[in-house]
């Protein structure tokens, strides 16, 4: 597999100079291009942060905007943002009513973000969501050790929208952590990721294989399974995620089919309509729908599907306006 | 490579269905399936169709919507719709002021397309316009035979904002007639296309490879060149496009670098970066910019690089509101 690059050492801040160049109506560079923050913050507004490696565009950058993230640093490829970055975004995106920070559940990210926070504690009021809507890594029933993946898009767009309204910290906090409980993912890969470094993927499967159970950094999933029709495979993925997750009583349900980098739009729309017709058959109200590549694993060929269940003020806060790179509505 | 699908046979029907359900905010299944068409028409405005063959999605389904087209229909992969179904596609939409068809410049399409048209002449008011903003078809500075690629997007967006102002049929033939020639596009693949039938690829590339001047039917391009890094493959689609067009005086340009299918988002910001330095470097100003994937063919790896120099008016045009599945914004 072949790449658009110039060098992999360059690779990160080349993509983040175009993406910021594109979309000069929403992003401008923080001090030093340790972030990337909206063109205009909003005072005493809690600023809502995020960050992570890069590989995964358009998360965080393109969620950059009015009714989403108000600041977001990238790290190398699959490697967390560094305690100096998320210190610049917090700095740079506070405009008095203190941060959210919204991280991804896996040990590096986790322990930078943490000793940001911890480093700045005295200057800053600052709370943080932490996002493990992967099933498949611990095994399901088993809470502790799940990533946060495509799901994460839904947690940033909703506690955006919240903090949009003037909500405190506090609440948004309280929003974020409930919310982090109600949204599943699980994606399947047909191919491995290939590194920029060497141009060779991390895992090779052959034209009989496919990868369950993956996330968003080139790993093995759970299990090698034989390839099959667009179906059984949604099928597989969404039985899993369905046996995981009960239906609160009154709950409307948010399906969001996501590429992982090389899959095309023809593809994602034929899962979403297996996803939806199995949530159907289930009788699981799909209330609001999103297909697209979103969070990506680079150039990997596969997708993910997440369900989220949302409580009417969840869905009237992701039906809010917002104005990013990636997301963009009026109402 | 691998696919999500079922079956070749039922690849694009249930691909449209998921596209429908996921997008039920705005568009709506035309009588039998023959086209996909607005939910809300608006009375006495000017419908503007388009259609083609499957496999460029979102094109040009993604397109219906407020603010650009009114209905497109489909036809199988890389092959031109029915003159039934564009039938269809003109009586559903023709809400009293007629109808603009929006049409790639393939043979196939322009035969069916003038099919349809006659056989509704007397009970519908029609005209065509015809996108040719391929460069590397016929060879620089010849205009005949050039094929519809990713400007037939800068076309549909800017027509049909000026339908929604509520121009008259023949202003909206001459503003898109007038615009094609000013739109040049050109596109590389780093793979060949997986053809659904046998999923294998139409032309098969070496690591040291790749095909300059595709189109998006998986055909080879204009030549067959050693694999290099983004900018200069960038700066040679650049170059070849400014070489072929001449800048009018005061006009603003639009760059736009579109993913084929199978290029991530990462990539596709890191190649606009380079078009855009060499866009400065020529002193033309870039003033709007749109980088992602919406004119695809297949999973092809590849983007291509649009340029399109408009007036005062059409950069109004290009900025106003649309809501649409691929393309939206409130102003």
């Amino acid at each position: 597999m072949k790449k658009f690059m110039n060098t992999a050492e360059t690779m990160v801040a080349e993509s983040m100079e175009g993406f910021v160049r594109a979309h000069q109506e929403f992003v401008v560079f923080g001090a030093e291009r340790k972030c990337i923050r909206r063109r205009h913050l909003t005072p005493n507004k809690v600023a809502i942060i995020s960050g992570g490696g890069a590989g995964h565009e358009p998360m965080h950058i393109g969620f950059v905007g009015k009714g989403m993230l108000d600041a977001a640093c990238v790290g190398h490829i699959f490697t967390s943002p560094t305690p100096s970055q998320i210190i610049s975004a917090i700095e740079e995106a506070d405009t008095g009513a203190g941060c959210l920070l919204i991280v991804k559940n896996y040990d590096g990210d986790i322990m930078n973000f943490e000793m940001a926070m911890e480093m700045v504690a005295d200057r800053h009021r600052m709370e943080a969501v932490i996002v493990s809507d992967d099933i498949e890594t611990a095994g399901i029933g088993q809470g502790r050790g799940r990533r946060g993946v495509a799901g994460t898009l839904v947690v940033e767009k909703i506690i955006g929208a919240a903090a949009e309204r003037g909500m405190a910290l506090h609440e948004l906090k309280r929003i974020g952590d409930r919310l982090n409980g109600r949204v599943r993912t699980m994606g399947v890969a047909l191919s491995g990721v290939t590194v920029p470094q060497t141009q060779r993927t991390t895992f090779s499967l052959n034209a009989a294989e496919m990868e369950m159970g993956v996330g968003i950094h080139g790993e093995p999933g759970h299990s090698r399974e034989y390839f099959s029709t667009s179906d059984v495979i949604v099928r597989r993925l969404c039985e899993t995620i369905c046996g995981d997750i009960s239906m609160p009583p009154g709950a409307k349900a948010l399906l969001f089919v996501n590429g992982l980098g090389g899959t095309p739009p023809a593809e994602l729309y034929l899962a979403y309509d297996a996803a939806h017709r199995f949530m159907e058959e289930r009788s699981i109200p799909i209330e609001r729908a999103l297909v697209g590549t979103y969070v990506t694993s680079l150039d990997m060929q596969g997708l993910s599907v997440t369900l989220a269940l949302l409580t009417d003020e969840e869905i009237s806060l992701w039906d809010s306006p917002v104005a990013t790179a990636a997301l963009r509505w009026s109402s």
